[in-house]
């Protein structure tokens, strides 16, 4: 088996972190508990497990290719998407109205993870089509959500997000793609986008597109800027009509996730065969919402995606780790340091391997306890009947988003490099498959906005926005669980504590740094603000760890599955011990070292 | 220009930090002084630039191949290997009496890099053929030598390392190829090697295989292992004679440095139409030095190859930072934060972009200014006319060279990571070219010794073995450093001095640790090998940092260049901020993380 669920740890955390039971009793999720979870997640493994997992490698070798406009997807893809279709994946966290089961993030997060896992190019599609049904869901007219959301949400269709112009990439305030209203509530669409995500494939009959554009006489800026379904082929009497206007110029040759088309779109270039053959009519587009909140609305898809985003950095991390394990079990060389064993062992043996080996693990499932805590977040949030509980965990999954996606994405770099380490010179061979994990891992701190979009979004509006207190609710939050621990009196406890004490308090002083500092030396503040992101990061799935640890400790005595519990205890000591610890180095870089950032002349690069 | 040698920083490494006037004092270097060190590297930067640089992208594009045993390198390769010939390139560290040029390797490091920063693939070539001449030069005889030495010095053949195969990788003890005496002094070669860099190629006339394999009868374990010349073609009365029985029967596909030619060389198989066509004779190997003694000759080759790797980690990281400023300086992308810009503007504009180039670019010159002082650390102990200054200075050497090799090319991860990242989107797409340099600096923390190997090495031989004595010699020579910053009274310097401090006593206390616990805990110590690797690379670049931050301080009132001497004192300052600080987690993790790494079970993995 090439890649294994890990149950265990996600049920663990769903429980005893995330407060399943808590979100269980939210209205419309009282199905939600423990045992739904379980079955869900074995039914989820066996399918990613057994038959999208394999298509992994193969789709690397053999990626998604073009011609004449037309994506043919990697062998299995096709097949695979369908039977994802039909076991109501694509469904799983959205409204059973439209077709869906209705299951909390906490739960579907979970799933998430276990499709990256197997194969991040396929879980590709999915995640944007989730997107464009959140965004239709908040933002749609009665018409659209009649006319798209059903065939999204069963996967007959599939959706994109059209933003990236060659010249708009984070600075969405320079979009140039126009829509021209036709009189009908129809527009006219016409323009470039780029790096569109399963933008043409042959997965699905239909690709629902959704695009930024401005319409003309618009407002400069972003806030002249629009939100249009454009569809592959036009929606009539319930069933397809005409092909639009949009063609499939190219598609890019990446460093990874090379299965996953990566198209360029041409709005309204006259398409021949479509509505607006040669006639330069444009791509037919219909407003979602209304005009000029496109970016609002944009934004509904972007947080969606940049939790999911997050999520896929626990996933490839979680799959290079197990590759790396399962190559230290096997591989022999070299006779062990402290003499244990006389002759040539398993690399597993030795410290430094183990080391690795302990990072890989100790940051995959800090990233992922964080994750599944913020889904909880996201649950109650949308659910809770008490609107005051509803904005409290609102703003507690905002904090939390640029850290799941910020924080998991940059640890997923150094997972799948130790994941390539571990395999030695046979690492980097290809065939070996620990390198395809190392090249799909490098897109996940860009796209959906950068680590340092992220990090602007959580200096901006997730610290200062609100003076600081959310991040100083989460830190007394975290001076609980350190006397939780202090209590608990075990060694490994004891030095958790003293680790995620030190971590809080450098957090508390990089907050006090940005509150003093972001109005009056605004490049002092943000020359630290990725350093911020991830000492943040950083301390929060340090924390779960803790509560983690705490939890373990205290199930322990009562004797049910000590094995986990003591290699979670173990777990939770080694991320205290060797990655928190990493935050003091941070907050000096960001409290002492601003000046040095800026200090060099432009010219002087 | 796709690169540009950073001749001024070199020269000032050499001038102010190396010592360059001392190496000219040195026998048969008279003639080694700064005019002609400018001389050289002007001559290097302008055909490296010229006609090698150029050859990078497309050759990535279109690698070596292999067809029926033969190996076509990339287009244009042969071309400039034979300029690279005819230019004196290969014989310029090398002794004159084969043709070379004699010059110190404080000057030659210096090309190393300019080479490898225009083309990894292509620099790989030389560097192996410097160490099989190295190994000749150290231990073969009289013959071997008059045989084979000129032809390698002139670039008219070229070497290679025969020492891995399928089971053993750093553990070279597991060699199983064999080699048998015919009684006329030389031996018949039978086995299988891997991994063996431009094992076949089309660029010169005759390949000289150096490789490892056991005489029957010998010892087992590495002191049973002997060094063989096989050449491809036998060497007849100064000419080339019949074709030996080596064959190239494929080569790998690899994440990174695509073009250079990774052999599995198959020895004595009787390869049709050589000496032992179709009747089992085996190659025709000849022994280099005395039986039984291959690995310390091939230590020799080694060294020269860790030392050169180092430095391949400074060119590439020097190539990213380069491509990732031109970017930065061209890329428009959303308002400055200071609001200095009241447009969208280059994204050198933004902190998170300048932290990223200054990261890369502090790194980077923090580890050239370390291998530039190591590299005349090696010219003293070679020609030192003083026995006890040439032990003195090999020590200090050996100390310096798995710090040059692990830190640089470690450092290069993470800069060639950072030089993908500050590309965005666009980093992603293969046809930028940041994702060739990301793909190639990969190979570097593996090969010629992982990172671990260099750390146990760094540990066992350089730490332990004469009881810290170099490590706090060092320490000492670091406070000096330190009490001159704080004399010279600057902010800048001020600032330094205290993280050099921290550092440096972050430092000792490993060291210190190291020696308590080596022997009765070897796992414990052994745990933080490359943690205190990493620590004592990143104290030793940020301390020729932090002296060529003092010498800038010094030369400025004079005038000369301020632009260049700020910007050193501006990357000196950044680094010590931002990166020495990194010590004191690698520290604690050391000191008192050593248990947590061992404390999982390995089933538990």
């Amino acid at each position: 088996m090439s890649y294994v669920a890990p149950l265990q740890d996600m049920l663990f955390n769903m429980e005893h972190l995330a407060g399943l039971d808590q979100v269980a009793q939210l209205p419309g999720f009282e199905e939600a508990g423990l045992d739904t979870a379980q079955a869900v997640l074995e039914e989820c493994a066996r399918f990613t497990q057994g038959v999208v997992a394999p298509l992994n490698r193969p789709a690397d070798i053999a990626p998604s290719s073009w011609k004449d406009g037309v994506v043919t997807t990697s062998d299995g893809f096709k097949q695979a998407f369908r039977q994802y279709a039909e076991g109501g994946w694509q469904g799983l966290q959205h409204p059973a109205d439209f077709g869906g089961q209705g299951l909390p993030k906490t739960i579907g997060a979970a799933c998430v993870e276990m499709l990256n896992a197997a194969n991040l190019s396929f879980a590709l599609c999915p995640l944007l089509t989730d997107g464009a049904i959140e965004a239709l869901l908040t933002a749609g007219s009665e018409e659209l959500k009649a006319a798209y959301l059903e065939k999204l949400v069963t996967g007959q269709w599939t959706g994109t997000m059209n933003l990236t112009e060659p010249q708009a990439g984070s600075d969405l305030a320079l979009v140039r793609t126009r829509a021209e209203p036709l009189g009908d509530g129809s527009y006219k669409v016409f323009g470039t986008k780029i790096f569109i995500t399963y933008g043409e494939h042959d997965m699905a009959e239909n690709i629902v597109h959704l695009v930024l554009a401005r319409v003309q006489g618009a407002p400069e800026g972003v806030k002249g800027i629009s939100l249009f379904v454009v569809p592959k082929f036009l929606v009539e009497g319930g069933g397809l009509g005409a092909r639009n206007d949009v063609q499939c110029v190219s598609i890019e040759h990446k460093l990874g996730i090379k299965a996953s088309p990566t198209a360029v779109l041409q709005f309204g270039d006259g398409l021949a065969g479509s509505v607006a053959d040669g006639a330069g009519a444009g791509a037919r587009g219909f407003l979602v919402g209304e005009e000029n909140r496109g970016l609002e609305y944009m934004f509904i898809m972007m947080n969606a995606a940049r939790y999911a985003v997050g999520v896929q950095g626990i996933a490839i991390a979680d799959r290079a780790y197990q590759q790396a394990a399962a190559f230290a079990k096997e591989r022999v060389q070299s006779r062990p340091v402290d003499g244990s064993v006389k002759a040539s062992a398993t690399i597993i043996h030795h410290p430094d391997v183990r080391r690795m080996l302990m990072l890989m693990r100790a940051t995959t499932e800090g990233c992922r306890a964080l994750a599944t805590t913020a889904a909880a977040s996201y649950d109650l949030a949308h659910h809770h009947p008490d609107a005051a509980q509803r904005a409290h965990h609102a703003a507690l999954y905002e904090f939390m988003v640029p850290l799941v996606k910020g924080y998991s994405t940059e640890m997923a770099q150094e997972v799948t490099g130790l994941g390539v380490q571990v395999h030695g010179g046979m690492g980097f061979i290809e065939e070996t498959g620990a390198a395809q994990h190392y090249r799909d891992a490098k897109i996940l701190p860009i796209y959906e906005g950068t680590t340092a979009i992220q990090a602007n979004d959580f200096v901006g509006r997730k610290t200062l926005r609100d003076g600081g207190q959310v991040a100083r609710g989460f830190a007394a939050q975290i001076a609980e669980t350190e006397a939780q621990l202090q209590s608990c009196g075990t060694p490994a406890a004891q030095s958790v504590a003293r680790q995620l004490r030190a971590a809080r308090l450098a957090f508390l002083e990089v907050v006090d740094f940005m509150l003093a500092n972001a109005k009056a030396q605004p490049n002092a503040a943000y020359a630290g603000s990725v350093p911020y992101l991830m000492l943040a990061g950083n301390l929060f799935a340090g924390w779960q760890l803790a509560r983690a640890l705490w939890v373990a400790e205290q199930l322990l005595p009562a004797g049910q599955d000590p094995r986990f519990l003591r290699a979670k205890i173990a777990t939770a000591q080694f991320y205290a011990e060797h990655v928190l610890v990493r935050t003091a180095a941070l907050r000096d870089g960001i409290v002492q070292g601003a000046d040095s950032v800026m200090a060099l002349n432009i010219d002087d690069f």
